[in-house]
Order: C-alpha cells, then sequence, then structure tokens
C-alpha cells in the first residue's frame, strides 16, 4: 500500500481567511486534535505583520504551545523579518509563498515578482544554514485572478529557481480553485519529468468542485503530497463563488477507497469537523461529509 | 476539439427516483427544454408497468409527444412486454437493463442473471430485426449493494454477451455510487482494450463526491459519452446517503472546462435547473452550480 501525506492547512490557510477570530490556545488545541487523527503535517501558522493580517496574531504563541515532536509543523514566512520571528519561535520547517504572476505578487505582498523571488531565495538559504527545512509555494500556478492563464514554462522556471535556492520541497498551489484535470496532467507531467514527484506537492482549491478531480489526476502524475484544509475551511463550497480548500476529509476519503494508505482516521477526523464548527461559528464540511456521516452512523 | 455526448437522463432514472409526480406532458415539456440546450441524446422514458414503477405511468404519451427527429432519444424495456410497447409507442432506440449480480436482477425485476440476461438477448435480438437501436446497460459494475464488488471478469463477459445479442452501446454503471477513480481506471481500462472506447459509455452517480473524478478517468481511458441528470435529479448530493445522478451541469462544466466539445449551452442548461426546481417542488442542483451562477451572474 503506498503512503500519501496530508499535509493539514486549516489552521493557516483555513482559519486566516474566516471571519471569526479564533484565539492561538484554540489554534493550538485545533492542530492537537488534528495530530490526534493520525495527520502527519500540519501548516501551523503565519508569521506575517499582525495589523495586516490579525487572523494570524500570535503565530509565536501557536509555535511554542505545540509539542515539536509530534508532527511536521510548518510555517508560512513571507519576508526576512516573518523568518526571524518564525525561527526565534523554534519552527522547524518554514514556507516562503512565490506567485507566479507580478501581479499577483504586488497584490498578495507588495513585492513585484522579481523582489519576491529574491526574497524567497534568501529566506530559503538562510534556512539552510540554520537547519531549518525550507519549503516554497508556487501559488496562482495555473489561473491568476489578475493575469489570466498562466504560462506553465514559468512555473516550471520558478520550482526550478526554488529548488536552486536551497527549497526541501515544492507545492504547486491552484490558489484561486481554477484549475481543471487536463490543466493539471499537463502541469504536473512536466513538473514530475523535471523535477520527480518527490519532492512535490500539490494544493488545491474547490471552487468549482473539481478539487477531488485534480488531486486524482496529480496523484495519477505521480504526486504523493497534497494539502487540504479540515472542513473545506477557508470559504465554503456552497457559496457562490466561494474558494475553500480541498477539504482533508474529501481528500482522505478519496486517498482511502482508492487505496492509498494516509495513517488518518477517517471517523476521528470528522469529530474535528465538529470541533470546527464551534470554533468559526458556522456549518463546515467536505462534499463527501454527509455520505461519511451517515456510513458512519450505520457502522 | 473533440466532441463527449451527453446522454440525459433526469426524465428518466431522475424523476423515476423523486417524490413528485410528474405528469407526461411535463415530461415532455422538460424534454423539449433539454433539448433545445443543445443535449444530443435523452433517456425519455422507461415502458414499465405502471403498477410498479408509477412515477413513469404514461411512457407512451411521452414518447408521442416529442419530435423524434429533435434527438437521439431512448427508452428503457425491462422485458419484451415493454420492449413491444416502446416499438409500438413509436420509439427509435431501447435500452435494456443488465444487473452484474444475481442478486440485484432479482431485487431489481425479479428474475435471475440468467434469465436476465436471456431476456435482454431477446430484446436485443428483435429490435435489430425492427431496425430499432438496441442498447445495453451493465448495471452495479463497479459495487452491488448485495453482493458488494463486481468480479471485473464479469462485467466483461456481460458487456461482450450484450454485443454478441446485437447491442449498439453498453453502458458501464456505477448505480450507486461507490466507485472511486482507481476502479475505474482499472474496469474500463479492460472494457476499451477489449470494445474500443466507441461503442462503450459511462453512468456515474455521486453518492461519495466522486463522480466527476470518475468521470475524468473514463475521458482518460477513451470514453466519449457518459449518462448524466440535470440538476442531479435523482437524490439530493447533500443529503446522508442520497444517490443521485452526476448533474448534466456538472459534467458539461468539466468538460468545456477541459476542452471538450458538447454543444450544450451551459448558461441555457441552468435555466432548466430552475425549471427542474419547479417540477420536483425541492432544490436541486449538482456540486458547481454556485460557482456557475456566479459566472453567469457576473457576465
Amino acid at each position: 500500500m503506498e503512503t500519501v501525506v496530508v499535509n493539514e492547512v486549516g489552521p493557516r490557510d483555513g482559519l486566516q481567511n474566516e471571519s471569526a477570530q479564533v484565539t492561538p490556545g484554540d489554534r493550538a488545541e485545533l492542530i492537537r486534535r488534528l495530530v490526534a487523527t493520525g495527520i502527519p503535517a500540519v501548516e501551523v501558522a503565519s508569521f506575517v505583520s499582525p495589523k495586516a493580517v490579525p487572523k494570524m496574531a500570535g503565530a509565536d504563541e501557536v509555535v511554542a504551545a505545540l509539542d515539536l515532536d509530534a508532527a511536521d509543523f510548518s510555517a508560512l514566512v513571507p519576508n526576512m523579518k516573518g523568518y526571524e520571528m518564525a525561527r526565534a519561535a523554534g519552527a522547524r520547517a518554514v514556507a516562503v509563498v512565490l506567485s507566479a504572476t507580478d501581479t499577483m505578487n504586488r497584490k498578495n505582498i507588495n513585492m513585484d515578482l522579481t523582489t519576491t523571488l529574491r526574497v524567497c531565495s534568501e529566506i530559503l538559504e538562510q534556512a539552510r544554514r540554520d537547519g531549518i527545512s525550507g519549503r516554497a509555494y508556487v501559488s496562482v500556478a495555473v489561473t491568476c485572478p489578475f493575469e489570466g492563464r498562466v504560462p506553465e514554462f514559468r512555473v516550471l522556471d520558478l520550482t526550478r529557481r526554488m529548488f536552486a535556492a536551497g527549497a526541501f520541497e515544492v507545492t504547486i498551489a491552484d490558489t484561486i480553485g481554477a484549475a481543471n484535470p487536463s490543466q493539471v496532467k499537463e502541469l504536473f507531467t512536466a513538473l514530475v519529468e523535471e523535477f520527480g514527484a518527490r519532492r512535490l506537492a500539490a494544493h488545491f482549491h474547490d471552487t468549482r468542485a473539481l478539487a477531488l478531480a485534480n488531486a486524482w489526476q496529480a496523484l495519477e502524475c505521480g504526486i504523493r503530497k497534497f494539502d487540504s484544509s479540515i472542513g473545506g475551511l477557508g470559504g465554503c463550497p456552497f457559496a457562490p463563488g466561494a474558494a475553500g480548500n480541498l477539504a482533508t476529509e474529501d481528500l482522505v476519503s478519496l486517498l482511502h477507497q482508492a487505496g492509498f494508505h494516509t495513517g488518518i482516521d477517517l471517523e476521528a477526523l470528522l469529530e474535528v469537523v465538529t470541533h470546527v464548527r464551534s470554533l468559526v461559528g458556522h456549518d463546515v464540511g467536505g462534499r463527501t461529509l454527509p455520505w461519511l456521516r451517515s456510513r458512519h452512523a450505520a457502522a
């Protein structure tokens, strides 16, 4: 049985996009509950200015509250200052985010693509010197909301640069959920051919109800590591135009049915979905949740 | 641009499983609206005993109300009596249903597998003599609710027999929506290898939110004809344990994004979804509907 690694991003990518303000203590508790289900990797925080992203305030408190041996915990860092804060907090893995287009980088972190590339490279190089695992996201890797379709050669080039700067792993992100499995096949086939599947990961959003089909296609291309978000946090899949993450329960359900090992207890995961509802104050849950609940109720 | 044929089954497989009783006149009107969107093929009726399946009463009235040149209309026939009725009504295409397991055939039409095979073969042979296009369904082709996992060799064998009896086309149906893309890949690869993709079609249900991933995998295997149901009629995808069909709007949305031609106007299809709501008296709609509606509202 082949193993697929699930990287849970709900506590960061999910909660950052929710209207509820969840305290660092509650975020750490959520992470502990997620890890208790068997999830091996969690994106736990973002070391950004609390003025710019108030939802992520207290990233150091979240990291300090965790048993860092319990799972592969990573933290997002937008710049060298964020990196220094993450290191000071004790983070063992950091991730930089490089958007594939100039406009998206400006909108996201107020830097052009060339500057972002330089900053990301510097952080990755510093992380390597510090013995911290450095990862990179290439975001809006298929379609940018401002510049439209992103050419494949650019994603390949940026991925190449991130590896060259010392990235341990590069995650290719369909940040706005605009990709279809045909595009995923083309892009990931080229990526796997050049870099091998082992150091690549995929991040999908379910805006167009294609996240599972895209994940399946990426699996077919050999990808064995995926981001997902408990309950699809980060946007409700049923709301018009919502851009929620691929729900962890949807991904794990697909993986188990298709014969992959994840180490995750799906029934325990459903209890965390219920817990997440109480944290964010509204209904959450992936597309498979009704079926999963009825199956476990019948069991 | 490659063409994929969508066979709309909402007026039969969909409405048969709804609690609302829709009159033959309203069913014919629904079919006309579907065809007006560009849908090339519709399963319009089932020639069964109205005592056994009251929802399908008036199949002959539905067929009589249609312009038979407008699209490829087919009717389900469970036995020779049903076939004779369909022929008398003027049907140009009929479909027989052969469940892959003994128990499912008994539960579905009160005949064992051997008897069903004989009856289906007789109907297909008679249809050929009559110049009527005969199709066959191999249903519960992946998992049977009574007998569990169905062995691949049996589906291959039954498909072989249906072609030998004169079937023009065989549709492989995951009737309860229990298949995953890994199983779809294995089964359809074997089917396409033996029979070629051109005379095969696929029928998926969305019980586990995998219908689109399964459809994508079948496309990858070369399948170019799919059943789907407007609004996902035949069970709400959001209800626990529901077994709705793959929604036509979900399928067409996937196909258009992935670069296939269907001839279907997706925006017009959304209006038919609204019409279907008024027919069945409750909310319907595939998983992509919120996104599709927001996109067309923004356009």
